[in-house]
């Protein structure tokens, strides 16, 4: 059973397993540095379908079946599932996982999705409130690039700040009993807002609530930055990475040799005209069962640090002058019980 | 700590309490059938902010804030907090909480917010992972109607299937020990889609996931319409509501006699022109914590189920012609432990 040890952090008592994990990315995505990482490139930005909201939803749909194909496992072995995306009222989610009938409980945590969905089916694995629990998310470039900013076709000029968002899903499936990965802990973030209003330059905006919630960690466990393999974060990019590091020095928190983001690995910046480098939920949630969780599987990685971040603005509250609140989650994973 | 009794369903070990609660609606919602109920009743429909998106985090932000302040508690003691409403990006909730300092997670459950939120809160606090956790909602209006419907000033006529997003929210605490009213237990929803197309006739949709998740409830636990005061839904409104009677009827459960829905209880439809009644996630938030809640307390409802439903399309989802996917999460809520 899973157990408090501050106001928002918690240690699992039987280090619950990550026993599945599946990662599928579009073609820009399979082209950068980790494309050999992924379990599936689809070349198809459609995914087969009509518009950019069902590819998503297809995207999703295809990475949780993936996730559960892995590990044998059927719709109706899956006790309950957590997720959602950054498509307006999360259809990318719920059309996905409309047909396989699993029990569902919706999340917006933005960018932050995943690290929210692998804390809660965490501690309720860890209680024994779930047999098989599933998480997951996904973002699509097209999607958000029409909702979040301008019409494809505008072909407006990007700022440096600017990130891509990903198109690409992760799922994971937890359950009280199996093999490497283990979560060790789990850590709820609150929400930080330092005033950026620069929806161009998100990473900064975020960069702050992975600071509060990493420093927040090593103060209620008395981990330190040597214990970790990595210190992964979500998708802060070039620039909010660079930010995160300088905040947690002035914390006399040095991070920088074990300090990974998922958005500045993703993708190559100079090659593929990135600029600060790759956001959306799908970011993390791919490159963290793409890239690391293997890693974990096979001890190359010990333990790790996964701290994926979320900015809680919309396009309505930008105009209207507000500045950008943002969130980040944390969640300890390890090789070893 | 909590029981798995099936796939989705738990029963609570300690009874967590729901130590307080709090609602506070506008000036129609007010002027209805239950306004003596609420705690307050706002008459500025701006919340003396400047748009009404600001307006919502006004009223959502003033009632998590009531509900601790009815329990003599601080932001600081509340160990977290979990939210959402219906704005693109729950903005809502993530501008109203902000300033709290009370670690977050956040929802997309559309209008069954409140239940998700509670079931969630109850599951966790039985389990010994937090020593107070808060749920709330909240929805408006004036945002709802711009961002689902028609400007306000376009004056668009409503068709007779057509509900009313209340301006309104709800706040509870819950709390391992404490009085009435009590969670007994709890039942995941799965998303349900008959197929109905029709975005104004949002209680048809929603009926069907109403009808899956009351009837799996009783078939999980043995209990029957007899056991319960009320059987109350979310917001179905009185199309709705006819169709989640005619459903559980076809599989001889019969809760006529039993049935409340919280949509069709807040207005008055021939006197406020609301048509089929009222909606949105502050609708049935609001009228548990206003209406139900203080029956529960005092013992005149010894027990009742909560079944708030959530239509979980977007207008985006509806222009490309697709249906409305739905889901109903239960909480069964006691005076007794």
């Amino acid at each position: 059973m899973a157990k408090k040890i501050s106001r928002n952090t918690f240690t699992t008592e039987n280090s619950p397993s990550i026993m599945s994990f599946a990662s599928i990315v579009g073609e820009k995505e399979g082209q950068g540095p980790l494309g050999s990482c992924f379990d599936r490139i689809e070349v198809d930005s459609h995914f087969g379908q009509e518009t950019w909201e069902k590819a998503e939803s297809e995207l999703q749909k295809q990475t949780v079946e993936l996730a559960m194909k892995k590990a044998s496992l059927k719709p109706s072995d899956i006790d309950y599932i957590f997720s959602g995306d950054l498509i307006n009222q999360c259809i990318g989610t719920t059309y996905g996982l409309r047909d396989l009938n699993i029990p569902f409980l919706g999340l917006y945590g933005a960018c932050s999705t995943m690290a929210e969905g692998l804390l809660l089916s965490s501690l309720l694995t860890d209680s024994g409130l779930g047999g098989k629990i599933a998480a997951a998310t996904s973002s699509h470039f097209s999607t958000a690039e029409r909702q979040f900013r301008f019409p494809l076709s505008y072909g407006g000029q990007r700022t440096p700040s600017a990130q891509w968002t990903c198109t690409a899903s992760g799922a994971v499936v937890l359950s009280p009993e199996g093999n490497a990965p283990y979560v060790r802990a789990v850590s709820i973030g609150s929400i930080v807002d330092l005033g950026i209003t620069d929806a161009n330059n998100m990473g900064a905006a975020m960069a702050p609530a992975a600071a509060s919630t990493i420093k927040k960690y090593f103060d209620d466990t008395g981990f330190k930055p040597d214990d970790f393999d990595y210190i992964v974060t979500g998708d802060l990019g070039l620039v909010g990475s660079k930010l995160l590091n300088e905040l947690l020095l002035k914390d006399n928190i040095d991070i920088s040799n074990k300090h990974k983001d998922c958005g500045a690995l993703i993708f190559d910046p100079e090659e593929q005209d990135t600029h600060a480098g790759g956001s959306g939920c799908g970011c993390s949630a791919s490159v963290l069962c793409g890239y690391f969780l293997p890693k974990v599987q096979t001890g190359e990685i010990k333990e790790m640090i996964f701290a994926a971040t979320g900015a809680l603005m919309s396009p309505t509250a930008s105009q209207q002058g507000e500045s950008i609140p943002s969130i980040s989650h944390l969640v300890h994973i390890s090789h070893s019980i």
